[in-house]
């Protein structure tokens, strides 16, 4: 990973001085970099040798950096990271640029590789996340959105990503098919794991924890699992505060109290924490046909974090 | 190009409603479709017999969507192709968001062209494009830019993909290298010749045959070559009227008829066209080793549209 980060550094540079400062504030500030991790040990545990799924694993990161560029653009978001969203700082049209500048890069990085089949899946995850994007803005405000096209709206603008990055990693060591299948309904698992997490977490987390606003989620009216859920499990009673709260969206100081305890009432959070937790087993599941090793163990404990964390 | 307008509305086509509706609101306006036209020109003049160079078309006239999508929508333009621009209509999210699906389609066309060469123009151009955005965003009100470093900006951020696209239509034709530079050099000096005329135009054109709103430079203080060489030549006796209108934008109704003499008065606009048709004649010079059939005649007919049109 110290590698993957000596390239992320390398390639976000530009002779253009405001593209490297915007986006190092981003990726300087840290995040996880889970899905680079996923490409590296993907590819390590395939049998990967060479050092392909680094370019990769970088190229996978500046996808995911150009997402949250635009998406903190899209939503209006104050805080990512912990720190004063890039465009509150920049404005809004350079973090769109500069969103577009490390989409292009990570391209270049899929070319330098020449794996075709990498880029065929990059391309096409970049894809599914634009239309799980506009999908979830479409409905984001829909109260009686089913489970069913929840999920789907977050296989598409998350797990995608976590999806595409094991399988690339897979592709870049050469392995069968069944073994990149294998990899890639690992990630796809782990994603949908993490994103019900992330939404749990809006309910349940503090803004210190997160390095975002708690309630934001709450404050925009986001149909997310742990509201739905909230809303069909606490009855008639609730229905005029939910139609109020968050279909005008009209909310009061002391309504966000009123709604975390209505999610611990009702079951609402531990109801998706139980659903993480199904899918991480899943994920763990569809790596038992790879031996026993460090990279496995790696990608294990990845799963038994994303449902663990709290932050 | 009936071929390529066919492929465009395939691609565009996406499960969720919205994208394709906002696509084609761009995309059917019409627009000249110059750059897929030169890919396809560019790939027969370089001996192609096959339809390789239809998807590159395509492709590039994605990355072009994509880039005015998010340009309207980073300028706040109001019109584009003679219609309200598509975030006022859909809003910038959604903009931002299907610029970012024309984008990945784009490339998942020039994967099925399993052509990696022309991944690694089009991937190149696409970021040198987001930097000449950047760039000319950062100077946009510097009105002592040189007219080298605008040449710079426009030859990032509007010449690079005229180049592009000639440069993968003669890769697809797998030609020797010196004719596919010969042909980037078209694409670079016509797309020159291009935007130097659009520049122009903001100055002397009508907003009925733009289809975009006239002064629309002048109201934003932008930065162009007409305005640049107003400045210079109109001496110190106008320095007042250029720092109030341009400086501060304080603008009245009246500036703009002040600004179009002062344009003809000092020879901007001429001093303007004069440099485009420098251009164009580079670029149809860069196409004399080639041979002498329509192809060459459609291309030669393109630089000479591109300083003679007028909107």
């Amino acid at each position: 990973m110290v590698k993957v980060n000596a390239l992320i550094t390398d390639r976000m540079q530009s002779d253009v001085a405001i593209i490297p400062a915007l986006a190092d504030h981003l990726i300087a500030a840290g995040g996880k970099r889970l899905r680079p991790l996923i490409t590296v040990a993907a590819a390590r545990l395939a049998g990967a040798t060479d050092d392909n799924g680094l370019k990769l694993a970088a190229a996978v990161e500046f996808i995911h950096t150009a997402t949250l560029l635009h998406d903190d653009v899209v939503d209006g978001s104050q805080l990512r990271r912990g720190k004063v969203a890039a465009h509150l700082i920049w404005g809004g049209a350079q973090s769109v640029l500069v969103g577009d500048f490390l989409f292009a890069r990570a391209f270049e990085l899929m070319v330098e590789t020449g794996s075709m089949k990498a880029l065929e899946i990059l391309a096409r995850a970049s894809r599914v996340i634009a239309e799980g994007e506009v999908l979830q803005l479409t409905r984001s405000h829909d109260l009686n959105l089913s489970q069913e096209l929840y999920i789907e709206i977050i296989a598409a603008k998350t797990a995608e990503l976590f999806a595409a990055a094991a399988e690339a990693g897979a592709v870049s060591a050469g392995v069968e098919s069944v073994k990149t299948a294998a990899l890639r309904a690992y990630g796809m698992n782990l994603g949908l794991a993490f994103q019900l997490v992330d939404d749990a977490l809006d309910y349940g987390g503090t803004t210190e924890s997160l390095g975002k606003n708690a309630g934001d989620d709450f404050r925009e009216g986001k149909a997310t699992l742990p509201l739905l859920l909230a809303i069909a499990r606490s009855g008639a009673k609730e229905a005029d505060f939910w139609e109020r709260t968050v279909g005008r969206r009209e909310q009061t100081d002391a309504d966000f109290a009123r709604v975390r305890e209505l999610m611990i009432g009702t079951g609402a959070i531990e109801a998706t924490l139980d659903l993480a937790a199904d899918y991480a087993e899943a994920a763990k599941a569809a790596l038992k046909g790879f031996p026993a090793n460090d990279w496995r163990d790696a990608l294990e404990q990845l799963a038994d974090f994303s449902v663990s964390r709290r932050a």
